[in-house]
């Protein structure tokens, strides 16, 4: 009989999500005039802005003619998307990327998740933590993880603890490593890592002949001018990091779907023979060779971020969710908790009270505000004792929350 | 330093399109004046249907609105297009397939290049000879190849020669298998199974205990009534089967981007330890970690196939490239070659005259008609001496080549 992948049966299941939605339909089920505000989601819900819907509905209206109807495209993007990426997202920041080192994809979930397959399955990963479970889960399928340990977490995985006490800012590994993903604006936390940090990883995985997979998904939320929105801006990353980003949190693209990826051809790893392989060619080979391109009227409305009036609805679309971060971040320490993030990044990461772990808070939080959030444990063993709230709700019910949070929260 | 996955050095080089490419090239550098025409290609050219078009439109519209925006959707599709699909695709045609065993995606590619992820990295996968490259690629990708042979192929797959001689059916393997790649009707030949040969692989599959990997990207093409749309209408099927389908070639998706895996709950596979596993979980845990569903625009967009005037246009397209395959197949027919496929398929393949293999009859095509096509060598060792036309040009192209091949091909 055929035989399954067994490493899928080391996953844990998907218990966080699961565990919110029993809580929250045992409380709505006792207390049902209750209305409940959800400020735990990590979703867009502010619609579409114009300059995007009309990008859509003119590619639409070209895919209706056999004139201009598109069939296949270039299984890494078309060149009229990544010439824009290279010129705005790079080029206008000094750094110099080519159009054909961008790989547009249908999202940083897929990207982030398949690019460890060019990887050995005997590779030695780091992550830090807390963190986004799709770079753990994807490892995990692919063998890497080892077995489950008695800390909740995987054997052969090195973890690299945030928290207040190192101020999210991950330390270097201590023992050799092949790759470390890093996400910075950083989900869960809303840390930032500032120029001097970004160097010292840059550095170390050149020494260290590491690859960082650089998750920048959130860098539009980047408010300081200091703080460095690539960590191609790094002299040298170019030999050492693969950088993934996205229009989701930015343009609402989360139900639209484009992303990408950007592999420099100067970065290489190392055969079983010795020899130095580009990252390069063997990404463009994936990914011609199991995926076929995002949809032609998806890379449209995406090459509409760059025009100007796009640029502007966007940059509103992110104001709006920091504004609602900084309510909330404001809020909190009226009502006397401490809290992280929200700065730069649309992530507002609290510290539990006293006596209350995550869990514990989220059921305080739902039985007096009527808020749901994430509790932070579900984002590794070292999110135990924070909890997450994001600013991507609508103004009204955000504002509902905090005034809750600070009439009703007994301390 | 970092270890690469070394699987992916046993890729062989994507040489089939770029020797066409230089080829014609070549040949339009000496000859600039003469008119091209490229019969070559498996790719749609006729626009999107109004009735998508419509769907589309009225889509984005949504997205432009807050309160009808939608983010992340269910990353294995909505329920609005699986339950569609489970009753046009499948309930129409008596077989019952749950909404919840329909995982929409991005693309059949995807989703036949990601499937073997679930399987065993020592699993043995049967390909049929010749075969549409992704499926030997994907796993030579993940290790399931072993070492190129001194004929071409790879030594640990199990090759399954569909030639004239065995009139395209391919045999059932002669030794141990644990996975099986079948697309009928088939790319390249053209050729389908009859009930009594999809029987013959269920009942098969079942007392081997293999998993059926079933591609049916071109079900919508069959003209012949007693031919199976789909392997589920065989009796058992869902306990051996898995089955891909795609709205590229029927509603002209291949550059918008939607189709669909059906997961039988009742398919399963061993574990080491013995357990059987079903597959149905697996792949909801991989699209669930990987994936974040395809668009919401253009999940309407495919919802719309469904409705009687999209229907209808489908319909319409499918009928205008088998007109085109029909054309193609006579003409060539009366020109004295022997033809196969094209009659339940839009794929047309063409037996090379004596003295001449795929690359020679490539040539000559060229070189006399001033028609490109594709050499069935490169679809494997047994598409040598074959060559592969399509009825996806459009009718003054189609008829101008035929005319062609009919006047000026040499006997």
């Amino acid at each position: 009989m055929a035989r399954i992948n067994d490493n899928y049966l080391r996953l844990k299941s998907g218990y966080l999500f699961s565990e919110i939605a029993r809580r929250v339909k045992e409380f709505q089920g006792a207390h049902p005039d209750a209305k409940l505000i959800r400020l735990g989601i990590g979703d867009a819900t502010q619609p579409l802005p114009p300059a995007i819907v009309a990008a859509l509905h003119a590619a639409v209206d070209e895919m209706a003619r056999a004139e201009t109807f598109r069939g296949y495209g270039p299984e890494t993007g078309y060149e009229f998307l990544t010439e824009l990426i290279a010129k705005h997202d790079y080029g206008a920041r000094g750094v110099t990327i080519a159009p054909d080192e961008i790989f547009v994809s249908d999202g940083s979930k897929s990207d982030a998740a398949n690019f460890q397959e060019l990887f050995s399955p005997d590779a030695v990963v780091a992550l830090t933590d807390p963190v986004y479970p799709v770079y753990l889960d994807s490892n995990v399928m692919a063998g890497r993880a080892g077995a489950p340990d008695a800390r909740g977490g995987y054997d052969r995985i090195v973890y690299l603890p945030c928290t207040a006490e190192n101020r999210f800012d991950p330390p270097l590994p201590e023992r050799a490593v092949d790759m470390v993903y890093l996400c910075f604006p950083n989900n869960p936390t809303g840390a930032v890592l500032g120029r001097a940090a970004f160097k010292r990883w840059v550095d170390w995985a050149r020494g260290a002949g590491a690859v960082l997979l650089y998750d920048a998904a959130y860098e539009g939320y980047i408010q300081d001018p200091d703080i460095p929105h690539s960590i191609f801006e790094i002299e040298g990353a170019r030999q050492v990091a693969v950088e993934f980003r996205s229009y989701s949190k930015t343009a609402g693209f989360t139900g639209t779907r484009c992303a990408y990826t950007v592999v420099p051809k100067d970065l290489t790893a190392r055969s079983a023979s010795g020899e130095a392989v580009p990252l390069h060619g063997l990404w463009f080979r994936r990914q011609s060779t199991k995926f076929n391109g995002a949809p032609y009227v998806i890379q449209r409305a995406a090459a509409a971020v760059y025009t100007p009036e796009g640029g502007t609805q966007v940059r509103a679309i992110i104001d709006f969710y920091m504004e609602n971060a900084r309510l909330i971040r404001e809020g909190l320490e009226a009502a006397g908790l401490t809290v992280y993030g929200g700065r730069n990044a649309p992530y507002i990461w609290v510290k539990t009270p006293a006596g209350l772990d995550s869990w514990g808070f989220f059921d305080k939080l739902l039985n007096e505000a009527h808020v749901v959030g994430t509790p932070g444990a579900g984002f590794g063993r070292s999110g135990e004792g924070y909890f997450r709230l994001t600013g991507f709700g609508n103004r009204a019910s955000t504002e509902e929350a905090v005034a809750r949070i600070k009439s009703r929260l007994k301390r």
